[in-house]
């Protein structure tokens, strides 16, 4: 096994990455020729044929993390960067696929992909494709302020791609830059729509209104509020950050709005020894919802919940209850708003992870980016388009770009059937994780995402630690909240690489 | 003159823009190789040789605007995209340099250039290079989570371009999005030192303040203000927007923070004839923001200001009044963050438009973003990165992709000597405002920017009606704030362009 891994190891460093991407491209369309992807079960493709035929075959760990010449690298960054936050200086020219290569080019199996954000693999060769095409030199060269003077091709490059994957119900959307950007805005439509239902169709602003609005007073400035869960993340800028509730150091000497957190459900695992307890928990955090949307100081615009709240703990709560606070903000007219930042584009098993909710009436707003590349919200409701011009507006309004980017991104992920992929590859995945588990009762604990694909969490008592053995081994893995190890990896992570990863963690418990 | 027009504008559009950048780019480097910019006086190149050989002589426009192709594609893209504040529906693929092409190709000389944001053209050939590098395809499709995995090349990347064009002083950057996304980082990087100096150094966060924070409650989140000035505008997100006091259409319905506004100057042209009352205008406001500092409900943080109030109407104040500022800020500890988001980058004739003020002790914090095409902030003060990691964090912390773009901006800037450059065009260019404003006194106020490069502004009684009618003279230009006609041209615009410019508005005014 080893000379297989140093093979494929040298072979694969000694291909240059150009090499690598045109070898690829070559086999894609070969690949797409001779089989579409309608003829071929998507499982028997996911299990026996690997997407990037030159990736790694293991992970290759020649040095200590951070190696020498990282060790260097982080020296030199740190003198006009701040580097403490940093978990690896990463070489992307000798990454592929699922593996991401350090500067010391050892290569790990990653299932944390830049924060949940890679969703095709590195130097996936479809995105370097549309990265040389002319259309990308034009989005790049010549940045156009949508808002005022898109180009003629926007209405179709929305239309094939980002809106071509709208949300059920929704078919309006409004682009942005990331998900802070996403969130922020998503908040200021449903402010702005708060407002003009309290004030009736037509009526215009009161000259006291545009007055105070400039002295940040009421009423022009209102005190309404969004309504956020406790171990919510919804970004760090200053109204996102308001309804952030994940950890302290995210929030500490910002000022905030005063605005409310309900909490949200704390689920007992495994789920099917714990029902009763679990339906009493979710239905007192929607009684929570209830009381403070009916007694919170000001007004609450919106509500803002993740699917599964990430940053703060991988979270999950039941269809029952999201479908329970559908209803809530319906009765109470207020809008509820799905932070999918990091939830959407397949890694769940489904393309949003509210469809696994099914629910009667759609969320107002649907946020996204991370996986996306780009972001921005979806919104169906015509009303939510401020009643004038240069309400919602700022110079970029997103970045085409990146949007190109994302369209590639849906046509590959329909093209290979990548979220019924992620959906079985999680499935195959969690039954593995439910082993370990059993052997490892200590180690791997609340294990959750069963039916969410490759969304999968657990708490470890040594959380820290465990991360970090795990380079060891080869594998570059995240976590979040206090105690949870969460697994992110891309939407092209196959079986192989889900022995791959179970092999390693099993090995690390065992140490 | 009409054949000229029509020869030019049939020859530029025969050639596609993938032939039109390849011709410029041999030229550019022909050019670069036989006269090395140092040996060459930059008026005379800039007077002489255009910059885009193959540019359009002239504007030409042969439908209304917005002509039938364009009426068509904007009802298109109103079905998912607001289109109400849209201007013109643009063919990038057809402008080149200083010419903007609209749907029907109609070609507009453009002096508002995407809201300020265009640096060096349309279609520019060393964007264009740098756009289908190898570089940009790795940047683009292995987008990095840049504060935990950069890539090794991410310290040169900032030290050989971001960097090299950092204002006096200051030797870090944090990254980021957009100008709105800058500035609210440099408010969080402005709280978090404000509590750090009160907190003394190495003391820890206590108990309350960490469980305050999470309920968005005093002391952990804190009563801490950002002072601003009327009519200045610093983006609309909830922090920046609180700190944006341009008009109320930006602001009304938002909640927004109990932050002071300081007035402006507000001073009274030509500047030669009223020394006296715009020295007391600009005492006085220095007084205004000495009496917020010291009585506001709770304590300053930073000021913000930009040094020419762009969007909010485009006003100018003396480098006394800024440096002034500067030592108000110093004898009270509060800090001082420059807004160069619109102003930075050349225009003024500076790189950047504190540079006129010759401060003695540099700003604290630098924002950009507009025609650096990515954004972010600089700063000195080590004390101002955060005491811990991750209290300055977001998934992206910026875009590779936009900061190869800004770096290869930097390089053509300084090749082409094209701030200089801009400062001799703008004093060109005043000079003819300043004969028309002597011809159309009425149709020509308060005309400002004599030494802030094209950065020029006059006030219009007719505004909204003018620039639509230099729509159909082939301009397409700005306005901001009341009553203001903003010009806002690239870098490379050249007096041949200027003369163009001056005709028309003449042709306009007379009609």
């Amino acid at each position: 096994m080893l000379s297989t891994l140093r093979g494929s190891s040298r072979a694969f460093s000694r291909v240059s990455v150009r090499r690598a991407v045109e070898i690829q491209q070559r086999r894609a369309i070969h690949n797409t020729r001779c089989r579409p992807a309608a003829n071929i079960a998507v499982d028997s493709v996911s299990s026996q044929e690997p997407f990037f035929p030159n990736e790694p075959t293991r992970p290759s760990v020649k040095t200590e993390i951070p190696g020498p010449k990282s060790q260097v690298a982080i020296k030199e960054l740190d003198e006009v960067f701040d580097t403490r936050s940093l978990n690896m200086i990463c070489d992307y020219e000798h990454s592929l696929g699922n593996y991401v290569s350090d500067h010391d080019h050892n290569l790990l199996l990653d299932v944390y992909a830049q924060i949940a954000s890679i969703p095709l693999g590195y130097n996936n060769p479809a995105l370097a494709k549309v990265a040389s095409s002319p259309e990308m030199v034009t989005a790049l060269i010549d940045r156009p302020a949508l808002g005022n003077f898109p180009p003629a091709s926007w209405t179709q490059t929305l239309k094939s791609g980002i809106l071509s994957v709208a949300p059920k119900g929704l078919n309006q959307v409004f682009t942005g830059m990331s998900g802070s950007d996403a969130n922020e805005c998503a908040y200021k439509a449903a402010f702005m729509f708060h407002r003009r239902r309290e004030r009736g169709e037509g009526a215009p602003f009161t000259e006291e209104e545009l007055s105070t609005a400039m002295n940040n007073q009421k009423p022009g400035s209102p005190d309404l509020a969004i309504l956020s869960f406790r171990k919510g993340f919804h970004g760090r800028l200053f109204g996102s950050l308001s309804t952030t509730r994940s950890k302290p150091i995210h929030k500490i000497d910002i000022p905030s709005f005063n605005w409310p957190q309900a909490r949200f459900p704390q689920l007992k695992y495994p789920l099917e020894e714990n029902v009763e307890a679990n339906k009493k928990e979710e239905s007192e955090c929607l009684a929570d919802v209830e009381r403070l949307i009916t007694s919170w100081h000001c007004p609450v615009s919106a509500v803002v919940i993740e699917p599964i709240q990430s940053e703060g703990g991988d979270f999950h709560a039941s269809p029952e209850f999201f479908r329970g606070l559908r209803e809530l903000t319906l009765k109470h007219n207020v809008l509820l708003i799905v932070d999918e930042v990091q939830t959407g584009v397949g890694a769940t098993g489904k393309f949003w992870a509210h469809d696994h909710w099914n629910l009667q009436s759609p969320p107002d707003i649907v946020t996204f980016s991370k996986k996306a590349q780009t972001a921005g919200y979806y919104f169906g409701n015509p009303l939510l388009r401020p009643n004038m011009a240069y309400r919602q507006f700022n110079t970029w309004m997103g970045d085409p770009a990146r949007v190109l980017i994302f369209n590639t991104i849906i046509k590959e992920v329909e093209r290979l059937g990548l979220v019924e992929h992620t959906a079985q590859t999680g499935a195959y995945l969690f039954n593995g994780l439910e082993q370990l588990s059993k052997k490892f009762p200590g180690e791997i604990q609340n294990l959750r995402g069963k039916n969410t694909g490759t969304f999968i969490a657990w708490d470890s008592p040594q959380r820290d630690a465990f991360l970090k053995k795990m380079k060891t081994v080869g594998v570059n893995i995240g976590g979040c909240g206090e105690s949870a190890v969460r697994l992110r990896p891309m939407l092209v992570f196959q079986r192989h690489h889900a022995d791959i990863l179970l092999e390693s963690i099993e090995k690390v418990l065992k140490a």
